[in-house]
């Protein structure tokens, strides 16, 4: 049983101005729920039906958890069909510095708007041993309940930085590959050691002022007819053959 | 100005089991339209707001086309934010014979569930040069709005079949990769010069049924933490592998 404020309180949470107000979001699903909790993200709540109440002991220790019914669940989720479970985590700080960007790779994103493509990048940069993503001030929010769900408990081993990325980028030393629709081929292409990818929006790809920070114009080349990729299509297949490159190297 | 009858009608599209019986999708936004019309798809009736009007007279030849209100435009379209235009197109019958799968690749999907996977895929096969998909029959509808309108017009220029894939594969004689978490590495694989490359369900992956018919398996290598990818990147980085050896060959 929980409150009308505690409804309340959570289903605000699916808004970004109430994230920022109250400096926290929700995580769905048990996998999640852990994987978040195992990366030290701070909970502060957590709701769950009776059946599964032998699975939360673990995270009781400090916060209290809330038996709810399946109406209830329903009302304070995100999701048309609400899992078993769902948790209140704080949003964490991050500390990313550009001098732990060296001999690394990492992502940035130029106003991607979808959350479900900024769930999946974060899931795709996962699976590559990607851990930094710098997002533009108007790159989707990751803390949105889609994004999360998506990122499939990946978001918890991402850090994450959002700021005008022309400014980022003009103190950043060390290459900056952006990916276009004409440009060199992303097969021909050498990869330095440490570096950052950037991807652009959905509709008008990277915008001007961060394209003239591009040390090299990366495209994938097309076989067929399709006008474009997915952007999140696009960031995996860079990905992927950056890693098959670094580690033949 | 519309009547109900055809209200009714296109709204009954956004159903499977309507779309059976009718023998018809739908189509939205004026880009996807053209393509599947310059495909030779069947265009049975169109729906426009007026300010769109000059653009349509090219589809008007042979049907009649409506002008409608946006109010009108938002009851039938299966869009949350209608675009200007709707159309209506008969689901066209594929012919798709062994005999014409020698000297290249296919996709086939065994029991892909997301509407904006499948469409992801198809325009991602399309951008690799890639024109004909194998669905076993418990994979998502691609006449399916979201389907349609994720594919972006790549629909227009794929084959597609929906079969049992275990019989189908069991006739099928060329290499038959599938995609799943254990296997060769990608990035190490030979590929004949034909063949075709099965991708499993978003839960479960390659069912057991059509995994015996599996001649290779491949793996995308992981670097990282995350636990799977999305079948719709997993199919991206094989096509992309795949055109990469194809064409350096």
């Amino acid at each position: 049983m929980i409150s009308k404020s505690q409804i309340s309180f959570i289903k605000s949470l699916q808004l970004k101005k109430f994230r920022k107000a109250h400096n926290h979001f929700i995580v769905e699903g048990i996998k999640s729920i852990t994987e978040f909790y195992e990366e030290d993200y701070t909970l502060h709540s957590i709701y769950y039906l009776p059946e599964i109440s032998s699975k939360v002991d673990n995270f009781l220790r400090n916060i209290k958890g809330f038996e709810v019914s399946s109406d209830e669940l329903n009302k304070i989720s995100a999701l048309s069909n609400p899992q078993d479970i769902l948790a209140v985590f704080k949003i964490p700080e991050y500390d990313i510095r550009i001098e732990d960007m060296a001999g690394k790779y990492a992502l940035a994103l130029d106003g991607v708007q979808d959350p479900g493509n900024l769930g999946t990048i974060i899931r795709t940069a996962d699976w590559f041993g990607i851990d930094t993503l710098i997002c533009s001030k108007d790159t989707a929010d990751i803390y949105n309940p889609k994004v999360v769900q998506a990122s499939m408990g990946s978001l918890s081993r991402m850090k994450i930085k959002y700021c005008g990325l022309d400014s980022f980028l003009s103190q950043y030393p060390y290459a900056i590959y952006g990916a276009v629709l004409e440009g060199d081929s992303l097969y021909e292409s050498e990869f330095d050691k440490e570096g950052i990818v950037i991807l652009g929006n959905e509709g008008h790809g990277i915008s001007d002022e961060v394209r003239r920070h591009v040390s090299k114009t990366i495209m994938i080349p097309r076989f067929g007819r399709a006008e474009s990729l997915n952007v999140a299509i696009s960031a995996a297949i860079i990905c992927s053959e950056l890693n098959r490159k670094m580690k033949k190297a």
